[in-house]
């Protein structure tokens, strides 16, 4: 490929709003194109890259005996409805009405498409276990998508299915899978990267993994035990802190003026946070009457994640002022409020001298004894872990760190077999839903993953595995006759036995050696008319900056040690 | 690959309604799962050989320079406004509003979004010229799927947009596609086909041509000289006949009681159809005031792909009895009718003697002389050519054929550059708006074609370029042990050098030799006791039913002859 002729601009500076790192260089050196927000076109160096890592994924896949398949992707609604999803899930999933107004939707996943495929088609156990697994284009309605291809609309994505007669062989498999996944992530260059235990959310099922690429940028807040193997997302962590008890006294109505959140309720009564029960208020999604309001110590966070597996729905924060509730003053001592569940964290079981709002303007109560008080309290775990808190498998601290997922799996247990009538026959003859598991990689989102773990200041740096050329041969004063005679001869040769970028222009030094450093390319070869003196090219390693000055009689074997080198690194 | 854990039956009997060989045997041979109408889940056979095209294609389109990008599926009103097809494409483009209502659609094509990747990155003269490509899914809500892949909704297309700074280099470049689409389909196992001048139809522009694939279960008409190279498709095809004057006399009212067809007319007036003036009535469509109506000699046909462009706007046939009109009595002389625009077939101009309606019930009117009695009557090319008409060419007589579009091309021009206000800087410091021509090969389609074309009594017959696998291994009898030792050594042995399908059921030799041939791939590997006896394996070529006995120690050999006479043969 000569660069002259490569469609996308290398730009100085990235356009606004752009302020993470690995969408600002791919806007900047030409693999990106917004369309509008959340929809992208990917450039030649873009889409170069998304075939190697399919390639990558499509061998690990295979590798496993996977079946590469092709679902669509609009889907009818009647295949969603038998699965309950067509309803359950929310304005993400484009629905529309084709020109004969029936009801069809854009697939984010393909559950159902895999469970229609498999019925009636795979009828005995023998027949199983199997995995297929598909590439295809998938839209997701984002309400805010971000940083570039880390959270997007449109999207290409691996997603696989297994079929299985029972538990254990479902663990068997999901277990090969998980180790198939670490595999592809290291060989697409990844290297902080973690499988924590996750929300199942939307997809059912019992246990499920997230693969994080472990970044600042991430959006997910993942819990780690430093001291032993305990990983999970914060959606699931277990808070497993002590409760913290005051002196036990009476209940006492006191006076606390205009204070409404917990810091003013704290500054005005000279407590702590953790002396206070706070009252967090949501609405049930879809559902204009019911409501929900856990209170939680003061100092904790409600875990959103973990109230609605508890109350079994979609749940929004919401304002709860015009069922008569006093805001900054919701108190959990002689609540009166209908159609609300009423839902209590751990952290304040059996704690005394709690301080909680009146349920009326200007006063709190404290010396709340919650045993003594409120008797029929339901506690769950339903706060966030915060740093330094207990891990729940080996006691010490536990820390918190930002992680991007990169894939997903899911024992889905017999959740779409179920409610898709899928059955097949066992030994005895008796029919069985088989159980399910499925897998996923987003190709975008693990290119964008890379860009932003493996970029310098200078701007991209792509692993070998996955560049989009291999070799960025840079001539420079190609208006020097020898300097383009030259060239053109070891374009040809480096043509031949590399992915070659060829930058033809006759641009100055300094625009083309930034390029290529902005590009990302592995390895860069440098001729000009005082190299060409001592018939050399200089290699230059984008990596590690290293520069290696070879007779141009050897150019050719030396980048082939250099990418093996790099290849055995990826793959060893 | 193992069949006994390949998902996908293979079936006696393809369900009801699939008249088409193809559909019929590539559902009953498990490589399609009809999801709802005009879309299908693709098994691993029918992905396999999805691949196998898209890389055939890939390296075609690469040897050309061009670069592979990817275009969202998903893409805003405003970009397709401003080319003004938003408006002018009718119900076959999807359109829904995402969350934040905003009006998107389902690309069916992309121009646009090509011309948005290139504006304002492509920006100089000497950028040009380039094409891009990508795959990628498409939706088009088609009113009549049909045939399996043939005519479907969603589909995989390759689409590939080159940009131009001037007609003759559109034109070289336009020619080198074409030359590249011819070996495409060569290489990808097609025979019968043809390229054909064709409508440019909602693309726009001036030349298209068609790729097609001549078998009669297209829904093309293909006008074919056998004598020179006119070749063109039915709706572009250009009727030269002569025109058939009878004898001049004067204007009289006949009557024609109840007749009403051009049939009934002929047979109680004793002439032929080549003696009448047939109408036929159209509304546009969108437009609930103006109509068309369309005078042609009784004995031809409007094409209306004809009419359309010359109208300018879509058009389909309709009942103007609600305007006054005297159905099957509508004349070209005296006829009164608002708001509609009157057009003769060049059939007409200047005969003599003919019979038209007479605007009234049980009335015809003879002897009309269309110079003398219609002087300002306008004509116009709007005839279906019939077969053995004279070539416009070398005017001897055109043959009919039918044919199912597998490709197609388009000079655009400056339509979509224009619209869109892309322009580039040529030397002189000038901005021009870039030619572009595009180019589209849908690759389900051609799957099928080649599953129509190359399919004989027993079931498919794929090319070795893009068969799913190269050999079937067959053992036969494999609850005999030294079958089954053999079975497993032999299954290493071929796995390692080739993509195989091992028939590894202990099924009976009449099932498993007959999904082989249903299967269609290239070469079958039998083994039995009897053969083992002579240390041989047979082979069978699926194409020619040819079988051949080989010594299992010179079973790779040749097979891996075999296959390479096959590619060589598409190749060559």
């Amino acid at each position: 490929m000569r660069l002259s002729k490569l469609v996308g601009e290398r730009l100085k500076d990235a356009s606004s709003g752009t302020n993470v790192k690995s969408h600002n260089y791919l806007l900047r050196a030409g693999y990106l194109k917004q369309v509008c927000n959340g929809i992208f076109t990917m450039l030649t160096p873009a889409q170069l890259i998304n075939l190697k890592i399919q390639n990558i994924i499509r061998q690990e896949m295979n590798a496993l005996g996977g079946q590469e398949v092709l679902f669509p992707v609009v889907m009818p609604r009647e295949m969603w409805e038998k699965s309950g999803r067509y309803n359950s899930i929310g304005q993400e999933m484009v629905r529309f009405k084709d020109r004969n107004d029936h009801d069809m939707l854009l697939g984010m996943t393909h559950e159902e498409a895999a469970v229609h495929l498999c019925q009636n088609t795979i009828k005995s156990y023998d027949q199983l276990p199997f995995m297929i697994y598909q590439i295809q284009t998938k839209f997701r309605d984002e309400a805010r998508p971000r940083a570039g291809l880390i959270r997007v609309k449109e999207f290409t994505m691996k997603d696989a299915y297994s079929f299985h007669t029972d538990k254990k062989e479902l663990q068997n498999f999901y277990q090969k899978v998980y180790d198939a996944y670490n595999r592809i992530f290291k060989r697409i260059g990844m290297k902080k990267f973690i499988a924590v235990k996750s929300d199942t959310g939307m997809m059912g099922g019992d246990i499920a993994h997230e693969f994080m690429l472990l970044t600042d940028i991430g959006e997910d807040s993942i819990v780690i035990c430093p001291h032993c193997d305990y990983k999970a997302n914060m959606e699931v962590a277990v808070s497993t802190e002590d409760t913290i008890s005051f002196e036990d006294s009476s209940i006492k109505e006191v006076y606390t003026s205009n204070a409404k959140s917990i810091e003013e309720v704290c500054n005005y009564l000279k407590i702590k946070p953790q002396q206070t029960i706070k009252a967090v208020c949501y609405a049930i999604v879809g559902d204009d009457k019911n409501t929900v309001i856990v209170f939680i110590r003061g100092d904790k966070e409600v875990n959103e994640a973990k109230l609605k597996r508890i109350v079994g729905k979609e749940i929004a924060v919401k304002d709860l002022s015009e069922t008569g509730l006093v805001k900054g003053n919701i108190g959990c001592l002689n609540l009166q409020v209908k159609d609300c569940q009423i839902l209590f964290d751990k952290s304040l079981e059996n704690t005394c001298g709690m301080v909680t709002g009146a349920n009326k303007e200007e006063y709190h109560i404290s010396g709340i004894n919650l045993k003594r008080d409120i008797p029929d309290a339901k506690y769950y775990d339903l706060a966030k872990v915060k740093e330094g808190e207990k891990c729940p498998i080996c006691g010490k601290p536990l820390t918190i760190e930002r992680g991007i997922e990169i894939g997903n799996i899911f024992q889905l247990g017999t959740k779409y077999t179920k409610s898709m009538e899928m059955t097949i026959t066992m030994p005895d003859g008796k029919p069985i839903n088989p159980l399910m598991a499925c897998y996923g990689i987003g190709v975008g989102r693990a290119l964008a993953s890379v860009a932003e773990e493996s970029s310098d200041a200078k701007g991209l740096v792509w692993p070998i595995s996955i560049a989009p050329w291999q070799v960025y041969f840079c001539p420079l004063r190609l208006d020097d006759e020898n300097v383009k005679t030259q060239a053109e001869k070891l374009e040809k040769s480096l043509a031949k036995e590399f992915e070659l970028l060829y930058d033809d222009r006759n641009l100055s030094a300094g625009i083309k050696l930034t390029d290529s450093e902005l590009m990302g390319i592995p390895f860069r070869v440098v001729i000009s008319p005082r190299s060409l003196q001592n018939e050399e090219a200089e290699i230059t390693i984008r990596k590690s900056g290293e520069k290696i000055m070879v007779k141009l009689c050897e150019l050719n074997n030396t980048l082939h040690d250099l990418i093996n080198k790099e290849m055995e690194e990826l793959n060893g």
